[in-house]
């Protein structure tokens, strides 16, 4: 039993600072970090992965929607072929900066609106795994679990790490419930611990119909943009050492070699 | 008797065209093509490169201050230390979208404002030679003969290329006439060629003082970004082919290898 | 019978021109000017007013999304309270450009995506609306004549000028042909003008369905980013005088006053 | 004795908070909130604008370079006719987003390094004071005590506000040691309490060469984005009263009127 945890990282932008990196990196096995375009300067982006490197946390991309006031957050009607393009010039600028702190990238999970929007659509997905796949084949690429982009990444011969998120209600057809909906994101600490166990031991949650759904995660995002994310990230890693979970980056698969 | 020559490329942004790529395609034996910075989009950048590699042009990078209204021509006080991560940032991307079309960066030139700058600012100077460095001493800078980019090319262990402006008027140091001064910018083209041709073979130009100065060139600039720059580029090309000079891209100098 | 004709301006960017502005103006009796969010910078936008102004051109906002790198024209999933917030802003830049010029702003026409979705999405209409109220309900709203963003407009107790397309396929409901379906968009120049003459005359447009559909346009877009935009505009204009049709700007109704 | 206390608000951006705003309002009597090109966008700039209007504090146009990354704090080579056009677009479109509120501008503010170079550089003053008052001359400049910028507003017709700044050092001839030199920021709380009281009531401050230097200053600047700045800005208006000076917002001079 291990799993990797993930976390959002150098977020800020010029003047303004965002998260608690610092912590964070204490606590994750692997760094997103942001690459210009919802977040992230060129600054920020060597400072976050020399840092990252420092704390022995593996580095990977997080390319976003070319969207800063909007945090990339915003779905954007951008074609597949210019998502593709984009995704390969933010890995690119990632790859060169990480590259002067002697840091290779590990993988690549696209950010906000362009990862929910890859859940479902396959033309979409298929433009970031052609992206990813462009610049490297060695990247793997984070995907939820059962996901469009999950069997984009499988397609374009890329590692696909299994991602699952213990701070969101599941639908049961392996979706997360709209943020909009009541109880859509979870916020009792042991409630989010509780989940974390769940789905590392057993490769299991409860979605909101109160069935049991099987998802076989690789790694678990922690978040780092609400209040208290660094405590709560602590106690996720904390929850599962002492459930037997090992904490440790995600492997290469074999059959995948 | 060799000598290379450059242009600007991959100028257009979003829905707005620049310049005439195509036909200076078919002159040229260097492409500096923008990053994104102050021109340049990331499908700009792919269709730039694949084009320049269906013409055997070589391709490098043209980054530029983070200025697309100015299109880094304003000159920005940035810190020596962002510039260099800007100038990583940029090659960065564009190494990974050029490596998605099979295309080796060859060089790097920077654009407008920055360029100037290098030119006599050494600290600036440095901070760009140091960001091309942590990318690949593979890369070499085009940089103005004999200015403070040169000098930090060379030790930082670049391969520098120097260059040569054949429709502009040089000072008695080897520097440029300011724009705004009368005649700074040559516009016969006859005049042109025959510097283009003076400075090919003799290294050597008339500065405005009325002396000649030596300048020991490779690679001549050719402005893509001018009303009939293509005929010019076109005319500056025949005029060096029936001098007896060969047009063909830069070479490793031995020394360096 | 008379009838308003429109036309984007001042699309240019930094060093990037775009359209033909000048033979356009001879042409039109409104123009719709970027604002600076998809296109237009404080300097086009200023020159562009000052050139309206000369020809006798009104001048109107023309407020987009946020989005350089694609013109306005990719849907972004704006809250509508940030859409609203956006219009007011983009007014207000433009109403103080054409303020330093002597030119009081007349209009308001949404551009691209943001017209598009207003179309039919009566949250985003009403967003739109209460932006231009805000600023003055003196200033008119461009809307497709029996969209979501013409009701919204008068709801919001705005003049409404109802927007015809003379070069596009309308459906039976009123809405515009997908601009992937064959035959959605005219270029037949005769064809164009005669739909023109018959919007214009009789209040009237044939579908694709081939069923005519009564449609009271009181203005007539004519699009400058074509190719050969001036000419066609200008077939437009020779045709509807021929046809009897007064070219004039559009009139406050009265019941509005 | 009174003096009007001006700080600098609005500036987030997107998701990035900035400042205490809410704190500086209980203290300040101007507000000067950031226009959207360093810092603030619409929806930040439209509740700045209600929060100061709720604290009853005087609301005034921020305008910045058009660099969000350097926070508008890196000078440019911007012409002064483009720096005219970008102050006027600013003023613009702040002054349609507070008129959404019911708010009405009272000055104008330029932001970091175009206050610095307007301190100096006439022709960057001019280019302030001409877009100011191409807006209105109802708007009055806040301008540093005997600086080109004041000169300029003197000279545009517009009310110029001299500013003093209690925690910076000044040299011999009024204008600010920079940065750069040890001592220049001052960081002791009873310090720059003691120099905003010798400001405001003896229209005086002690330069770096220890001689007195008279400058009769109308608002004082509090600084927003300094770790406690709500604390020291409290301190500061809390040891003004105390000297017997009334804290209000600065007054329209009659000749002027």
């Amino acid at each position: 039993m291990r799993i990797d945890l993930n976390s959002d990282m150098g977020e800020a932008f010029g003047p303004w600072p965002m998260g608690d990196d610092e912590v964070l990196l204490t606590v994750v096995t692997s760094a997103n970090v942001a690459c210009g375009f919802h977040a992230g300067d060129p600054r920020v982006m060597r400072d976050t992965v020399r840092r990252a490197a420092r704390h022995g946390v593996r580095v990977g991309a997080h390319p976003g929607f070319p969207d800063l006031a909007g945090f990339g957050r915003r779905e954007m009607q951008m074609r597949p072929a210019d998502v593709e393009d984009a995704v390969i010039y933010q890995i690119g600028a990632l790859a060169a900066v990480a590259g002067a702190e002697g840091v290779r990238l590990a993988h690549v999970k696209p950010h906000g609106a362009l990862y929910n929007m890859a859940w479902r659509d396959r033309a979409m997905a298929d433009a970031i795994a052609r992206g990813v796949a462009a610049v490297s084949t060695d990247l793997a690429l984070f995907a939820p679990a059962g996901s469009a982009l999950a069997a984009a990444g499988h397609d374009a011969g890329l590692t696909v790490v299994a991602e699952g998120f213990a701070d969101r209600a599941y639908l049961a057809d392996g979706t997360l419930a709209s943020r909009a909906t009541a109880g859509a994101v979870l916020t009792d600490e042991a409630a989010i611990v509780a989940r974390a166990v769940e789905m590392a031991v057993h490769g299991r949650v409860m979605t909101v119909a109160g069935t049991p759904l099987d998802l076989a995660v690789e790694t678990l995002c922690v978040h780092s943009d609400t209040p208290g994310a660094g405590r709560l990230a602590a106690a996720i890693r904390e929850g599962l050492t002492r459930a037997g979970v090992t904490i440790a980056a995600w492997e290469r698969r074999r059959a995948e070699v």
